[in-house]
Parts: structure tokens; C-alpha cells; sequence
């Protein structure tokens, strides 16, 4: 099948999933980010490059903090931004996905940010899209279900990237909640692609999926064994509605075995830097000593995340002024 | 009475009905939302003509949709457009509508865009700033009750005009539920006074009000007579709340006898344009199979429909100008 | 302790309260505002003074009004303007506030506008930004329980001094709810470093804070008295939750005795001014005849809080440019 996310050049025409992407057009995002990131502590931070662009973020799922981070990316790139809550809208009023998508393309959108509960939804609009609007407008998945957080994983990658320059001697631990996690599938596909030799997943074993051993992944239960020597610690957020439910006892006891505290930190390496995709639940997936220590570089990947969200917009853009 | 969208050198000061409006002014309208639906093709969509203008949406009726088109289009007049849903801020705190209304003109507000769900409260604003704001302010009806929705109307007409020219040797139909629809209301108005010699309304008995004969238009309960030669079939929406009524049977059996199939438009001339205003109730008033056939330009109303209130907003904007 | 709100070199690093500030510096941000006042009879109302800046409008508390004051002010300075509603997200999430202004900071943030049912939240997160942004980012609070209403307090000030030209020489009272008002908090420390002589406090005894002799205000339960031959008549709004509680018998009982009637009004100075934050409730702590009439500066108050506000955002602006 081809993949629906590149045009017939191979240039990125949606950023859907990590999955599939190649190994230098990860890097050309990054490097595209590289120079935005330094924007940021200049007085006027904003570039023209998206002037008169109309970009919707389409959050058929609520989420203030990501819609904001691509809301201030456009804005700082001079797009006009319209932020569309869509549960509260069209859809009550009966209208088709695939209707609402029509509409508005036809108001000459450029970008569709799409935050979406079901897994696939952003590739669906996006092979629609494909059809209907030759090319010319662009998704990018901003989360969708179980299935990937493609932003997330390439700010992941900048952050590491950024504090460890290569990939190839590294080893990394991912602790959590792996089963639910979208941000963890598009770490993982993303950690792989770009060359890291040892991926570690640790978690209990109701919270491990089983096909992880056939993507690469070595899995552990025991989280000392796990981080023993590991360059980078991604941590990942346990969801509220887990903590009640059957696969975890209770917060505390997830804490006991899978929180990151100081003395289990002590088993990776001295220069071991600390992820999280945020908003994190301190005292249940990491303590607060580690959370504002010296290894956490947490806030850092907001930081980073704004510029990797430009990057993906500018390289979107300039798919769109080649074709 | 003297006519309240009017200023005393007859230029529009607001745009809150059709009804009363010459011709030489819907046309200018059109006219200058021309250069509006070329500019969407290019890189760069927007133009510095509202520069530095405020735009309030003031929406005491909720509509994402309608919304949007007005934000886009003032975002790409460079405006600075700022949202307000009123149902959930001042009102609750028992400011009335007026004190609301000249809170935000002294806020220097530049252009009200009200939707209200109360016929002619659009209009009692209006008044309101002509005797306080000396001409200052500008308010564009987004739809309000039953009344009117002149920008859709006027959108509707600038499709028309782009297919088919010449008004005055048209035969049109407008179908559903006449009754209840500012849509309804609106295009009829504008196209007695653009000249089109012959407007029928489709519908069941219940929904076609008993003052369209004296508006001179031609009424059908039988769908397949009204749309016998016709050369525009402009379909409505069915409410939701009315498929539940009294004064329809059911979704399906409104189907039976007024769905727009490709059975029943085979009746009208070969080159007759199928128009919708959206959300469309596919297989209630509109079958998928027309809805996305070659003679639907329902998408192009989207398109032609932000340049439409760039254009109101333009002329607006260079009456006031001129004051 | 030093002043949260001041840095090192005494300069205003973030607006948390008008108590403590200097006199010269109060005139100063009054005549900063001085030239937005007239930027808004020009065609143009914008200026590219915040250009590329981001301001975030953090409403934990919801108030449309004041967060489009704020709005307005940000995009008329060109900022780029961030509405976050804080209660509907990550709190939800069970992140702390801190963990949210951290990330926000992250993303470059450069001003919070900060409106929050809690006295000090304000100042709370101002004093952590100080500790960990060093002073990159300006906090503004536009709100916070009963503690303080700076803008209010300042473009009250401003209004006063158009009005009046000279603080030294006054007479102000202030009428109705004062226990509860953070605005009438405000005004006083305004009132009295501006060295206003005499600063009169009316309303039922249940509504005047004890406190109030200490800071030099008269104590005033008879209206009729306390309105004599004052210059400036300040009326507070009565909340809605106060007027079915035990503080006052009823609002029929409260205008009778601490409504502002024109009978009334008459005790005052002939040119006295009549002035109300807003939302009024007419017939409640004012008579429309006075709240319409031609004594009143109600609406003017508005217009100057919008350049108060944009020249509270400049001064800040300025502030952190000179760092």
C-alpha cells in the first residue's frame, strides 16, 4: 500500500505516524526544527514563513496543552489559527466526519491539526483528503487513540538527540503504561528507525504488550533490572482511569514498583537524562526529587516540542509551494 | 420607516436583511467578493484591507460553522477577530443585552457579527448604535430566528450568478422546510430583486408558509411537478427537531416525497446546479448519490461564501470610511 | 520582603497589586496609556510594539469580559494572544499549577494575564517565575478572590485624572459591597498614593470591613451623608450570591437605601462623576437614569482600560527589554 502520508516525490504530504518515515526525513525535521528553537529567545519570535495560511486544529478530543503548542507554533510562523472544538458542533448537529472535513477545505484551509479518540481517524481525513483536495491541504495527527502521537515522538527525538548526538550507542528505557500509550508506539517506531541498538520497555506485565518482543523491545517487569545502565529514562504518564481499573492495584503500589525515584535513577548512567510527555502525576510515575532535578529534562521538551511543531509545518508548507 | 442598514447617503452602515436592499447593491457586493475567490489560490490569502479593525463574533446561538466562515474571513482581511459566546458570560451575570453591547462599542469595536436565535435582535442592535456610536460600529446579521441570513443569501447568489450569468430568465426551486428557514426567507428576497422570473418552494402543505403566493413565488406539494425544467434546485436543511414534530411523519417519509434523488432531478433541465446550505441530512432531504454527484455545487457555496463576507466586511468597512 | 512585583533595579517586572507602588509609577503607566487612548479614533488601531510576543490569558476564574479587555489589548499591541481556560484542562488531568505555568514558560511564554478565584494565586505564580525564569516572564493579574483588580484599579485612576486632572484636592466615595470588592481594595491604595485627602467608604455596616479606618477611609452607613460634596461617586457591583444571603435583607432593600438615584446624586458636587466596574445591575446598586445619564463616565471607563491595559503589557515590555 502506498503510504499515505508521502506524495509521489516521497516528500511529506501529512505527518500521520512515525512509522514509515525514513531515517533522514527524521532528521531533515529536525534539523528543520534547529533554528526555531533558537528563535525562541529572540525579541520578535515570529517568521512570516506561513503568512496567510489558514491552519484548524480539529480537536474531536479535548486537549488545552497540545492544542495550545500547535496554536502558538502557527502563530509564530503568521498563520491565522481557528481552533474548532468539534464534539460540541457539527457532529451534534448530525453532520458526516467526512462533511465537516469537506466544508472546511472549501474555506481554502491549508493544515488540519487533528486530535482525534479513534485510532486511524487523521489517516482516514488524510487518504479523503488525498482524493478531494489534490494535495493541496496537509493533516498532521496531533494523537490519535491507542495508535500514534507522531509530535510527540519527533520532540522526543529532538530532546534526545539534542543531549545525546547519536542514536547508535544508545540505550533506552520507556516505563509505563506501554499498552495504552500512543506516545510510546511512535517513541519506539521513531528510537528504531534512527538506529538505537537497545530498546528497553518496563512495566508490569498487564501494562506490556505482547508484540513489543517483535518490534526489537526487551522487556522488563523488575524496573531496577530494567534501567540498569540505560542513556535516557522516558517516562510515561499512567492515565487516571487506569489507576481505578483492573490492571493496576492502586497508585501507591504502582509507585512502589514503577515510580522514578532518586535511588532507582542511581542505577542508569551518571549522564542519564529523565523524559516525560507530560502533565505528569507526581508521586505516582515519578517522584518529585526527580522530576525538578538536575537529570529531568522535562520543560526542555516543551520548549523543544514548539520548534519540532514549526518544523513539521514549514516542511508541510514547502511539500505544497513544490507541487 | 427609514431602512436601519442604510446611512443617509443610502451606503450600507449594516447588513441585516435582503430584504429592501437594490439591486445595484447586491451586485456590488457580488462584485467585490470577485477578486476575494482568486485570492484563495494563491500563497498568500490574506490582505491588510481591515487592518487594525476589531470584529466581534458575538454568538448567542451557538454555531461553530457559521462562526468560522466569519473568523476566516476577517482573519484574512487582517483583522483582529475576537469570539464571544454570550450565552455563557455576561448574561448569566444579568447584564442586558444593550449594556453588553455598549460595553464592547466602547471597547471600540469596529463590527458586531450577531447571530441570535430571537428574530430581529440583529436589527434592535443596530438601531441602538446608530443613536449611540454615530455611524461608528457595523453589524452583520449572522442569522437570527427565523428572519433572515443575508450573507448566506448572498452567497447563494453569487454561486448562482457564477453559473448561470443572467438572473432574469432563471426558473428556481428552493425545497423543504420554507416554513422555518431565514435561508428560505433570504433568497427569495434577493432573487425577486435580482430579477428571476420564476421562484417555486417545494414542500409538504405544513411547511410552506401561506404569504409566499403574495411574495409571488409559485408553491408545489408534488416535488416532481416543481421541478420540472428547472434551472436551480436549492435544497434546505430539514431541523432535526421538526423530524420529531407534528408537522412531518418521519425522516423517512419526508425522503419518499421531497429527498433530492437523481430520479427526481432528472426532471430538471439537464444543466440545473444543485445548492445546500449546510449541514446536509444525507438521505433525509438530500441523497449521497446528488449530494456528491456532478451537479452539486455545494462546496463551491463554501468557497464563494468567505468571499462573500470579506466583501460585506470590505464594503462595510469603506462606507465608514467615507463617513 | 522584597516586592515580588519589582526588580532589582526597581523597574515593574509583573503587575500584582497597586499596593506598593510608587506614585511617580502609577503616573507613569497612566501616561503610557495616554497616546492608545487617541490610537483609537485612527483607522489603524494596531501598533507593532508586542510583535512576536505571546500572552497567555490564564482564566482559572471565567470572566469573558475582562478576558477580552486583555485580548484586545494583546492584539492591538500585535502580540500573539493565548486563551486558556484553565479549569476545563490539565487541572482535570490532576496537574498541579505550577507544572502548568512551568510548561506554558517552556513554550516561550513572555506574559500571563492570571484571573483566579484564590487571593495571592497571582503573586504565587509571579514569585515561582522569579525563581525559575529569571525573569523573562511578566505576570499580570487581572483578578485574584478578594485581594485585587490592579487594572481596574489603574484605569479607574486614569479616568479619574482625565476627569478631575488633580488627585489632591478630592473627594471620592466609594458605595456598596467594599468587604467582598477587590476592586474597591484597589482603589483605595490607588486613591490614597496619589494622595487623594479624602476617601469616603458607604454602605451597610455588614459590607464594611473593619479594617478600613486604619487605612485613613471614612466610614459612611447613611448614603445621603456620606455622598455630600463629593467629586467622584465610585459604584461597586453587588454580586448576585450576595443579594440572597445573609449579608443583605434583599436587593428591593439594598437599592432603597444604597441605590444611586439622581435624588440622591443631587447631595454630590454638581460636576461629579459617577463610575461602576461593571456588569451593572440596574435598579440594584444603580437607577438607569444616573447609570445613562450625563454625570456618568461608566463607558469611558472602558474605553481607557483598554489602553491602561495596553499600557500595563509596554511597560512590562519595556521592563524586560531593558534586562
Amino acid at each position: 500500500m502506498h503510504n499515505p502520508q508521502l506524495n509521489k516525490q516521497g516528500q511529506l504530504q501529512h505527518l500521520l505516524t512515525i512509522e514509515g518515515l525514513s531515517r533522514s526525513m527524521i532528521h531533515h525535521i529536525l534539523d528543520t526544527a534547529m533554528p526555531f528553537v533558537s528563535l525562541a529567545d529572540r525579541e520578535v519570535k515570529a517568521v512570516p514563513l506561513l503568512r496567510g495560511y489558514s491552519v484548524f486544529n480539529l480537536f474531536f478530543e479535548n486537549s488545552t496543552r497540545t492544542r495550545t503548542t500547535f496554536e502558538i507554533a502557527g502563530k509564530r510562523l503568521s498563520a491565522d489559527v481557528v481552533n474548532l472544538n468539534i464534539n460540541a458542533s457539527s457532529t451534534s448537529k448530525g453532520e458526516s466526519l467526512l462533511d465537516t472535513i469537506d466544508n472546511l477545505a472549501a474555506m481554502n484551509a491549508d493544515m488540519f491539526v487533528v486530535r482525534h479518540a479513534e485510532s486511524g481517524a487523521p489517516t482516514f481525513i488524510a487518504q479523503h483528503l488525498n482524493r478531494t483536495s489534490n494535495g493541496r491541504v496537509s493533516v498532521i495527527n496531533a494523537g490519535d487513540g491507542r495508535h500514534a502521537h507522531p509530535t510527540q515522538g519527533l520532540l522526543d527525538m529532538y530532546t534526545i538527540r539534542h543531549y545525546k548526538k547519536d542514536f547508535t550507542n544508545l540505550r533506552v528505557a520507556i516505563v509505563g503504561d506501554i499498552l495504552h500509550s500512543r506516545v510510546a508506539r511512535s517513541d519506539i517506531h521513531a528510537l528504531s528507525t534512527l538506529g538505537c541498538p537497545e530498546i528497553r520497555a518496563i512495566g508490569p506485565k498487564t501494562l506490556l504488550p505482547s508484540h513489543l518482543e517483535s518490534l526489537g523491545v526487551h522487556c522488563y517487569t523488575d524496573m531496577k533490572e530494567g534501567l540498569r545502565d540505560v542513556d535516557v529514562v522516558m517516562m510515561l504518564r499512567l492515565q487516571n482511569e487506569r489507576m481505578k481499573g483492573a490492571l493496576i492495584p492502586s497508585a501507591q503500589e504502582f509507585y512502589k514498583h514503577y515510580g522514578l525515584t532518586e535511588e532507582k535513577l542511581a542505577l542508569a548512567k551518571p549522564d542519564a537524562i529523565v523524559m516525560h510527555p507530560g502533565p505528569m502525576n507526581r508521586g505516582v510515575e515519578i517522584d518529585s526529587a526527580v522530576a525538578d532535578g538536575p537529570r529531568a529534562v522535562i520543560l526542555n521538551q516543551v520548549t523543544f516540542g514548539i520548534a519540532v511543531r514549526m518544523a513539521v509545518m514549514s516542511v508541510l508548507a514547502s511539500t505544497r509551494a513544490s507541487a
